[in-house]
């Protein structure tokens, strides 16, 4: 007789669906690429079935259902689960929640993605040792998710977190929000696209076979290992704009935990990490660095999921069959 | 018969002292310079004899003692209450919560200025009405404090509430703190009169007879208002940096109201408040500027003695007689 969630993860480029248990085991899962040209309706209905599929396939009897849990790009309003306007999805005002229950007909939790990563930190990473923690993940944008005095901080409308959005240099590139110079203009996998194009623009990498059409993170990062000084100064020079807005945070939350994840900084760990912290830690005032840690995440790509599983816990749980 | 508090705030320039009660009326108060000259031990001397010779010309038969409070610049640790290195008083590991507690055999809260006055504004300015207010103090310096979900965050050790020290321009001059374009730097009382006394340098306010050594954010202000359009002109880079800092953490923290004071701000209001909110607004994420509001705070010069009220009512503020 096991405990069983439902829990999914949609991203802008993929679904990850599971059945977990409350200690954090996946007990199975699949994962399919999300198609952008499809309709919110159909996707929704895509995960669902994934879920229930999935769900049948690990039921067995006495097993008990303890609720379902999605993640999903932001914004997403609080508490009443509508996507109004997602960049990275492209929909305008699914009313998410609703959808879901409808569908699943069990105690459901919906939850910015972020917002689940950093509660899956606290519970399966961190296990509750630190109860302030900044979870910052930089991969095609950056966001964060904020848990405060040992509990999730939403803001009043389910807005917060949006620490990508922060200026940190007027004259740095448009962002996709309309400002200028955000963090996630200056560091996301976006911007590391941009600035490694102009490069290729000027020459770069053409012994290699570079061009902006298939220059990212990851082939900078290659070309920064193999002793490229360019790309080594690229690295340096995201890493400093990480260092900057994550300095800045440290100084208004004095939190006990950073700690750094998404696709891009996992794939570039082995090259800013120590970097990373030594510029945060001698930026910030003594005290807001006294007690400071900052990590990747050990959790990897299952952070999202588990967060589920930790948003399901934190719900109270409640018994439901599906 | 009445329940009565001790309560005082510390500035680098001044020392307010009152006799409060739970409701926040001011039945006495003395308001003396800092002298920054003395040493630490004879200001808390000094403090403690206003507080309790207040105490005996306001005590009545029947009266009932609920404790004192004091608020004081940061860094304060937390929670227990050491002023490791405040740049504004020049203090350097002053156990305050304890130099307080021997003189005043009273239940005691020491707490930073910007976390008083946040607590103010919640319980007396918004009357409990939103859940998550900044407080942003413009004066000598930028500051900020917290209430998040209703609660005082303070973060792991009382160094939250930084906004001043979050960068916004990596060009912009040099702060306090050691990084490039705090916002601080940028747009606090001093930053003012720095850009000010650059303006005299290029030959600005001779007329006016004012120099690099008579210059402040006031004479800038009266001059705004008489029509100078340099004056002007810096009123609004100003507001402009202000908003950028604001709009930073209203993505951040999706809160439901920006109360900004200071006597730099409070001086400037008729001038700033118009535009700033628009900037504010147009900036933001849509579901973040929803609900959110901006004000400037009401409570003027008391908001700090307001909030050693607020604090100790939210420490239970159990009895105890001097």
């Amino acid at each position: 007789m096991r405990d069983l969630m439902m829990v999914a993860d949609l991203g802008a480029s993929k679904i990850l669906a599971a059945i977990a248990t409350p200690d954090g085991q996946i007990l199975a899962r699949e994962k399919h690429p999300t198609i952008p040209q499809r309709h919110p309706q159909e996707i929704i209905d895509q995960i669902c079935a994934v879920l229930l599929r999935l769900g049948e396939q690990t039921f067995q009897p006495g097993d008990c259902w303890q609720g379902a849990a999605l993640a999903t790009p932001g914004p997403l309003s609080y508490p009443d689960g509508v996507v109004f306007d997602s960049p990275n999805l492209g929909w305008r005002e699914v009313h998410l929640l609703t959808e879901m229950r409808s569908r699943l007909a069990q105690e459901l939790v919906v939850e910015k993605d972020t917002n689940m990563a950093v509660q899956g930190e606290y519970r399966f990473g961190q296990r509750g040792l630190y109860r302030n923690i900044l979870y910052i993940t930089m991969s095609t944008g950056i966001g964060g998710g904020l848990l405060l005095d040992g509990k999730l901080y939403r803001g009043c409308r389910g807005g917060a977190g949006e620490i990508g959005h922060m200026v940190i240099d007027p004259d740095g590139p448009l962002c996709g929000c309309g400002r200028r110079g955000c963090l996630e203009a200056m560091a996301s996998g976006n911007a590391i696209a941009a600035q490694a194009s102009e490069m290729t623009a000027r020459g770069w990498g053409k012994e290699r076979g570079l061009t902006a059409d298939n220059l990212g993170a990851r082939e900078i990062g290659e070309a920064a290992r193999s002793g490229d000084a360019q790309a080594q100064m690229l690295v340096q020079k995201i890493t400093g704009y990480l260092a900057t807005g994550i300095a800045n945070l440290v100084n208004i939350f004095n939190p006990e935990m950073i700690v750094v994840g998404g696709s891009v900084a996992l794939g570039w760990q082995d090259l800013m990490a120590r970097d990373l912290e030594a510029a945060v830690k001698a930026q910030v005032f003594p005290l807001n660095s006294r007690d400071l840690h900052l990590e990747f995440t050990k959790l990897g790509e299952d952070i999202v999921l588990l967060g589920c599983v930790a948003a399901l816990i934190e719900a109270g749980s409640p018994a439901g069959i599906p």
